[in-house]
């Protein structure tokens, strides 16, 4: 067989090849935790007429931008947000270099157990606390006590580590997204230092493309070499209003696609939809007070009213996680 | 011949074919601009041992972030920021709905042509046309605006489109870099929003990797749909100190390689290279008044001097581009 023959022979085989793997790819299904219905449809749709070059929905794949809430929307946040209970464990951990904590709120009550009483302060109280404890250090030190922390905690109620508590649904689709085309990013209201250290071994997203919130850095000469020090002081809270905000200076394009559940998702998706061409907007929906947590319009944490309305009004996807999951957490890792 | 045979011809094909073209691309030589010496060849030293597996230097792909300054980096800076044209003419357009510049200073002198008098009032007057001319419109009107801008505008002095005043043997740089699993980013005192409608285009590098200085954007639902609006109020200033700040708030990983021309850009050298492992910071010396421009240590634009200083302590790469530059900018297009 002379080299033109087999040039031929290995054209053939590779084409015979690409059409069987393109085959099989469309016959499995690429979202097994999903069960069938208007929401997994929905998905699917979007995802064939996005990527079907030569028709009027075709989008570049330079262009194909998902953005997904981190908290809720890809892993739980009841009975409170899991970085709130990294600052408990920190605020126990430092308690000895701070006295005063120990008379002072809302320090006193995370020392004496008493949750409640200390998020009792709302917002600002939360804020005080993760000032306390996120800075005075340099990130990479940072970075360290949070590659610790999320390797060793576990979650008060399930005792499972928080990155078990990812929804293996969404796990699916954020891998379907992306073998699309797709570059998924996280936009969350928690803090982007603290979930850049994990992001990408649990969800497959690289550090560059989280957005979240974020204190103050400064840059130091030390005499051992240059450290950029956390301050004690806000720079961004990437919720509500403040997420497309976020995603035009971090992405510059606009999202195609966008995931959140709750009320602080609204404005992220609203700029998401308003764009031209096919769109995605889904709400996930807490409804699986069984297998997860069931939460909407009254919740503390989490709470989706207006966002409820608004995907109702204007036909986005809701997700009813009792309904349309099969499974919620992935299986437990050995 | 059956299926097993032809599997086994297909497989030592393709492996013949990619040690051919491996080989190909060895021998080429991908920055035919540069001078062989020193400075080019501690490029390619630097590539050589990060993409070697299996030895020590080896930088794993994720990791291998290079960060160019743009200024006086990837495109020319004198005998201002090519910014301040794109103001200049804003302003001019702009003054018949602002009869009172006629009279206000900066905005006097730059109607009447005088740019030195314009920019005699330092950083503030400049920031303060920034202001006048970048804000009071949402984010696509302004990209909108530039997008046509840069099209239409010429340089002063060389009368050539601004983006056919990007150096050539960057631009090799980049690409080289880029087909060694390098994620490349711009990281500029400019404007994020005056940068990324035309690099992804000119330099292969999309919006999600330019890094800037930027004003507020403020979310507001109007009538027909959200916008993000342009406030008349600086959000960051990415230069010397802020720098090293931004690359940590996008990129989230330390470059291991990093580009710049001027003391602007020290401090983003200074934090490369005090990670560890093998590490590359490099500086462009404007030596050449013939081809291009020569200024340094006195300059007011891309003023080069501590980071000279350090560069030769250090033993920084220092492109002379008189030397080590065969051509500046790229042959012009048609």
């Amino acid at each position: 067989m002379n080299m033109k023959h087999r040039i031929q022979k290995l054209t053939s085989l590779v084409l015979m090849l690409s059409f069987s793997a393109l085959a099989a790819a469309q016959n499995t299904d690429a979202l097994p935790s999903w069960n069938e219905g208007k929401a997994k449809q929905s998905i699917v749709d979007f995802v064939a007429t996005v990527t079907k070059p030569g028709t009027a929905g075709f989008v570049a794949p330079a262009e194909r931008i998902a953005t997904f809430d981190n908290d809720g929307t890809l892993w739980a946040e009841q009975p409170m947000y899991f970085q709130a209970f990294f600052v408990f464990d920190r605020i126990k951990t430092l308690a000895p270099q701070h006295p005063e904590w120990q008379t002072q709120e809302p320090f006193a009550s995370v020392l004496k157990g008493d949750l409640k009483s200390a998020l009792a302060g709302g917002e600002r109280a939360l804020l005080q606390m993760v000032m306390a404890t996120h800075a005075g250090m340099t990130n990479e030190e940072f970075e360290s006590l949070v590659k610790t922390w999320i390797e060793t905690a576990r979650h008060p109620i399930s005792q499972r580590p928080y990155t078990e508590m990812v929804y293996q649904p969404m796990l699916e689709l954020l891998s379907y997204l992306r073998a699309n085309g797709f570059k998924t990013y996280i936009v969350s209201g928690g803090g982007i230092e603290f979930m850049r250290p994990w992001t990408e071994k649990v969800y497959g997203i690289p550090p560059e493309q989280v957005i979240g919130s974020s204190g103050k850095l400064k840059f130091e000469m030390r005499t051992n070499g240059p450290v950029l020090v956390k301050l004690p002081e806000v720079d961004f809270i990437d919720d509500k209003e403040g997420k497309p905000v976020a995603i035009a200076k971090h992405i510059g394009r606009r999202p195609i696609a966008a995931f959140g559940n709750s009320d602080g998702d609204l404005q992220m998706l609203q700029w998401t939809v308003a764009g031209s061409g096919p769109r995605l907007a889904l709400y996930l929906h807490h409804t699986d007070a069984e297998r997860e947590f069931a939460y909407d319009r009254k919740s503390s944490i989490g709470r989706l009213d207006q966002g409820l309305d608004q995907a109702l009004a204007k036909g986005w996807t809701v997700v009813d996680m009792k309904q349309d999951w099969k499974t919620i957490y992935p299986a437990t890792k050995k």
